[in-house]
């Protein structure tokens, strides 16, 4: 080993999307830059498996959709195709021991009070979401009043109805992967502004037709689980791998950073000792906790990384030897409401020709702790229960195989999908989440500023870090460091509309006080609603 | 470097109290262990400085009290000394600007309302914390409906008075490095509880003779701040470390742990192998971090280690020419309510024989991550600025010499004084603490039972990992793990009394109910008393 072969313009620490397009970038802008990846593959939080039973599925990151212009451009520029997760047939929604179907139109034990309820929650947290910069939450107009509270308190104080309150912590659940009461409101409303909102929803279903229907499924499924790659999403990454080559080092875990020289020393578990200019660290940030660093980090640095832990979810994909939930009229979108129950949320997983029938499930946050110390037969066994109870069938109890990947034990993601912030995190210490820290940059897609905490995300951080070493190389100007995205042909963004009801409907408290509160506490007593706060029914 | 040199019984990782205590333990019974200190010293959170201008200093831990056996017990055994805190004059408690010194009687401007809820305050949380077990705090009766709430919101539920909020907001401060709204109501109930509960500290002042006053100080102070060291508390580790001689390897970081073969194969940054039988890891389980696993580490371990953040301190020593406040009659103690103001509770840290005159202040939490962008020169400034309006004294603004340690830029301590859980962390991962994994044992003060984040707790896990491991070992059979201590003779615990009033008075909320709400609010506006929750005066 000589430290000259060892030496390049810059160290992209992690293989996964966002590393990989920052080094693609700089090669492509004439350095040479080298990616050290900790496991034996790329792909990071994506993981592409193939074998015969399964051809090929996709046991991390797998969805995407409209806006997210950015992963869609290089799936473009290696001709990997997209196609639309099947829901041609009904959803269900699986509430108190009871499956509902629905289809273009609201499940019909929905009462209107319920509704308006529900209408109200997604209208709150897009406004709230409004006065947020995507670019600095932090500095929203009540940044520190809503990152005092945790999203369950926030939760408490605008939902009316127990069954929307339900709701809204499974869309905490399914969106981030932990619980409405581990998560600042601040962060999250942050969280799901920055992907849009909960309105932008509405432009996947039906052609942008919204109707009140599509909501429980599509809201939940929050940001798009409208498509695929054909093929897998690890492609991205291996394709970027394949044009990098040898600059790209597997199996090479990066425990060591020295910049107390002229130069970035970096070293890795294998004992190689690598050498650069500038250094790109392209891992959730809690993992930057697995080097050494000298000098020792900023102390508001040196406290993030261990701030910010990831979420808790196992990918669970069930195969059968038929698409029998089809043949019943079931598209395999299922959402399920029970304690008991494993899944929270499934797809069809189904290959785009129809072939691999299969299943798509998450145990997620609270579920996947819980469910953590089974074994996998004990989990599919659970798994296939639910689900031949949601959608009445006996052959859901007949799996031909099963694949899953607990993401909680990966030493090199921490969790998935993404990294949370517990209350009272992001007003104190964001402002530090991509600041340099002398030839030290910061990429992964928790540092991004749009689709943060997907591929979408990574993408961005990787390509602006990448431009961010360029700029202090002079190789491009400060104003180019931040850019965007032209949007892509094949999969457009239809504009959003909200109806005049979404804008106008009252929300209960305002119906209430239309109404009188007397008048309402009697027709919510007769039509079985739970109402519990406000102080006008003291909670247990 | 031959295998061969470096193999021992067990390897220690992390040369802090817990650290030598547990490797003292296992030399003491005929085993052959191994600390390895990623530090040039050892001590970890304790940090005895010696130079001329302060003979000697602890920039760490340095407090110790009654019912603290264990470390008394090393103490006495090294022949250290301990001393107790000056508070002979009288203690100050500076608020709205003003400063109020009181000494055995309550200050003069608080209301009866305050005084019942202040009252309130600590008997609901004692009785709170009995219901929670030391050892699995998880199993508390109500450990889920408590773990969801921050402490924040259990103080928004308890208290009725702003005076007192703030109060308890401080407390949470002073005691653990972070704010309410960071921490989970159960885990800091917890705490509290396994430090003896927020009455033990009667004990301390005056003999037990607890009189209301004390209360603000000793309260707020919590745990025992009443004795020091005599020569610094880092003596304790030095001792331990010259005893144990060569069988302690300074700066020797540990970043990879491999027990995938028949011994725990250990590597250092500086390019050391240590091979074992067992190993205790004695860092703070935040620090697990930095090492790298071989095999990975379980699912809830894995995602434990990034989910305990540490807090947040600056320790702050301003040394004077003269020990001038006592010549005002204050004893040098301040507890200090002031936003703007950097620390928020002095002690004197005069030496005991009068020489060397210093306050001792903190800069906690909030106020820690604010001030960490000043230079030392700035924070010296304001801290001596808020000493002379609090002291009504010109000379506090002339220092002679300062010294200052911030934890939180500290790698291998990541903060001070101990980690803290967020909301729902330790009901779904506390069960992980302390389980060994294969051959990894856990030591380290967050994974005592008694004394948690003190030095005493660090004692009290260091000696019960060392124990695991020899049982184990078959060297002691099960029931010898966990062992209680013999009573201090030289600092006995005084039992402490809660006198009738105490016991008995009313919360606030009582006595609205036995005066009528009305007619009380009508006195509280009279007394100008804040009341703003219970829904009664909707809070803005």
């Amino acid at each position: 080993m000589t430290a000259a072969s060892n030496t390049y313009d810059v160290v992209v620490v992690g293989g996964g999307i966002s590393g990989l397009s920052a080094a693609k970038l700089l090669k492509a802008n004439g350095l040479t830059p080298v990616v050290l990846e900790a496991r034996d593959r790329v792909g990071g939080r994506t993981f592409t498996v193939r074998n015969k039973e399964t051809k090929w599925v996709d046991l991390g990151g797998a969805y995407i959709g409209p806006t997210q212009n950015r992963i869609l451009r290089l799936a473009k520029e290696y001709g990997i195709q997209t196609y639309k997760v099947n829901e041609q047939e009904s959803l269900v929604h699986y509430v108190n021991g009871k499956s509902h179907p629905f289809k273009g139109s609201f499940p019909p034990m929905w009462n209107p009070f319920v509704l308006l309820d529900f209408n109200n929650l997604w209208r709150t947290m897009d406004e709230m979401g409004k006065e947020i910069p995507r670019e600095a939450p932090w500095r929203a107009p009540h940044a520190e009043e809503w990152d005092k509270m945790t999203m369950l308190q926030l939760f408490e104080k605008i939902c009316w109805t127990s069954k929307v309150l339900h709701f809204a912590k499974l869309f905490v659940n399914v969106n981030v992967t932990s619980e409405p009461h581990e998560v600042s409101a601040l962060w999250f409303l942050w969280y799901v502004k920055q992907c849009g909102g909960t309105m932008r929803i509405f432009s996947t279903t039906n052609g942008g037709s919204p109707q009140f229907a599509g909501i429980i499924m599509s809201r939940t499924k929050a940001v798009f689980l409208e498509r695929k790659f054909v093929g897998g999403s690890s492609q991205i990454s291996e394709f970027m791998a394949d044009e990098l080559g040898d600059l790209v080092k597997l199996e090479s875990p990066v425990y060591r950073i020295d910049q107390s020289g002229d130069m970035v020393e970096v070293q890795t578990l294998d004992k190689q000792t690598y050498t650069a200019k500038y250094l790109i660290l392209a891992t959730p940030p809690g993992l930057n906790m697995k080097m050494h660093f000298s000098p020792e980090l900023p102390p508001l640095r040196n406290q993030l990384i261990s701030r910010v832990p990831m979420g808790s979810v196992i990918k669970c994909m069930v195969y059968y030897r038929e698409n029998f939930w089809r043949k019943k009229g079931y598209c395999g979108s299922m959402v399920i409401e029970e304690e008991g129950a494993p899944i929270s949320l499934t797809l069809d997983d189904t290959k785009p020709d129809g072939s691999v029938p299969a299943i798509m499930g998450f145990i997620l946050a609270r579920k996947c702790r819980k469910l953590s110390g089974l074994t996998k037969e004990e989990r599919l066994k659970k798994i296939c229960e639910i689900y031949s109870r949601v959608l009445g069938s006996e052959e859901a109890l007949h799996p031909v195989h099963y694949e899953e990947k607990n993401w909680c034990e990966e030493e090199y993601s921490g969790g998935c999908y993404t990294a949370y912030f517990p209350p009272g995190i992001l007003t104190q210490y964001g402002k530090v989440l991509r600041e340099p820290v002398g030839r030290l940059y910061f990429a992964g897609t928790e540092t991004a500023t749009e689709w943060s905490g997907y591929m979408e995300g990574a993408v961005q951080a990787g390509e602006r870090a990448a431009r961010e070493v360029l700029c202090v190389m002079k190789k491009i100007d400060k104003s180019q460091i931040w850019q965007t995205e032209p949007q892509s042909v094949e999969v457009p963004a239809i504009p959003f509309v909200t109806t005049f009801w979404e804008r106008n409907l009252p929300s209960v408290g305002g119906l209430l006080k239309m109404m009188g509160v007397s008048a309402f506490l009697s027709v919510a007593t007769v039509s079985g609603l739970v109402i519990y706060k406000k102080g006008l029914i003291p909670r247990s």
